[in-house]
């Protein structure tokens, strides 16, 4: 199988090193030639190439992995150049605008989000087994050129769950775009301690349970300001009715309700578990 | 050395555990008689004791273990049975009140709070290691007796640093408590989503974003009561500040003040790196 990635940093990168030990022929886009030339030094692909030209007429299938704002645009200088039977799919975290504009280009368009990464970028920090065991939306009902898709995922081990759009962009603003704002509203509220000498102490102390609330709030600003300008009413929705939870909580406090503080703190105990079935993980 | 644990959870159990490995005499006590004799199974403790009975007259120093409101209560059952000389210190995560209340009871009493743990509860889930690169307050000037208590959490290899038990309170608001209530507020506000195909999506793609930022809202809620009752007014403090910064965020993405929206999380992710200096960890 022939198989094209289009933007080669931490999830395009860490894509093609899987394909490649898998025994596909890979190859990259990059805006910049430099990154193109770590991917070949590194094995990530096996030839690279500028926008369109002479882009190999068996390409089977392209994966689209830049920053979101930039995946229509690079399908867009995509189109005139490859043969009508490739699929192309990409990764981006917000799916109806994305389908929506892709569907028209390319009749072979399907939309993926392989639920990967870490607050890492570039070709640099790519890693195989970035993808394994870990959850992958594809939009589409599991026939035809989807299933393609979800094949392509498998075969570097993730889950794959077949869904329609709007559902996707509605459950991803619960479980990452709504993380994101409320873990970085943690950084910056941290940062509001007037105190020096207790800023200096809670920046020794912060151990493993501070460092994983904060994480995804300390992740790149571009894709987390993209995320909410692509899933805005999702996402104000998710805000909304969190807010009226933390007032909540807020409350029992102020008002030393201690009992129903504990039942509440159970109850997230135990809806946490619909997510995330092991306490540690 | 011989050293008493008394309460053997997770975090007396993995005390008991490496203080054995260093060549020191353990000796522990608990609540349940069969938990006492798993720890001897598991070879954390050398012997067991009722509580105050024939406690061992060469005891060096003691660690109450035990769930934070049950500190005073452990110390005074034991002050009529120990030497003079013995040093007692604790493991809760508020540190005023059980300071002042026990060195009332035990002039020798120094407040720690070594910043470890996990989701897990009990004798079984204690693992050797488990303190080790982690950070730990001691409460004092590091003279006399503190410097006694500071070594304990050198040799099981945590960062020591002494404080004062305001600015330790007021700290660990920011750092521990506030992730608590946030991260909690999260799995409530998912249990909201009132289209039950979009829940079981989001179930389904929770990952390793969504597994961080819920994980410590998802911990033990008598625990999560405790630290609220003990440290109410520095943890609404950091509620306030906390709920006008996720307020502002709000109003950004409402407004579709995107420009602002990016700066707000470059600040963030510019914070984190106080607290944090590694991106992913």
């Amino acid at each position: 199988m022939e198989v094209g990635i289009v933007g080669l940093g931490l999830i395009g990168g860490s894509l093609a090193l899987d394909l490649r030990a898998l025994g596909y022929r890979v190859w990259g886009i990059s805006r910049r030639v430099s990154t193109c030339r770590q991917a070949l030094e590194r094995g990530a692909i096996d030839a690279y190439f500028d926008w369109g030209v002479n882009l190999p007429q068996n390409t089977d299938l392209v994966v689209i992995c830049t920053p979101i704002e930039q995946i229509i645009p690079s399908l867009a200088a995509l189109v005139d150049y490859l043969p009508s039977t490739t699929i192309v799919t990409d990764v981006g975290s917000v799916k109806t605008p994305i389908v929506a504009r892709g569907e028209k280009l390319w009749p072979n368009f399907i939309g993926s989000h392989p639920m990967a990464g870490n607050n890492n970028t570039g070709i640099s920090s790519a890693v195989p087994g970035l993808f394994r065991g870990r959850p992958c939306a594809v939009v589409g009902k599991g026939d035809g050129i989807s299933e393609r898709v979800r094949d392509l995922w498998r075969s570097v081990g993730m889950e794959v769950y077949f869904c329609d759009a709007q559902d996707h962009d509605r459950a991803v603003a619960w479980i990452s775009h709504l993380p994101v704002m409320i873990s970085a509203a943690l950084n910056l509220a941290c940062g509001e301690e007037s105190m020096a000498e207790v800023r200096a102490l809670g920046q020794k102390l912060a151990s493993s349970g501070f460092a994983d609330t904060s994480r995804v709030g300390g992740g790149n600003p571009e894709l987390g300001r993209m995320m909410a300008q692509m899933n805005r009413s999702a996402l104000l929705h998710t805000l909304d009715h969190y807010q009226a939870v933390l007032t909540k909580i807020r409350q029992q406090i102020e008002r030393e309700d201690w009992n129903n503080l504990e039942i509440t703190l159970s109850l997230a105990q135990k809806l946490r578990g619909n997510y995330c079935p092991t306490p540690s993980s």
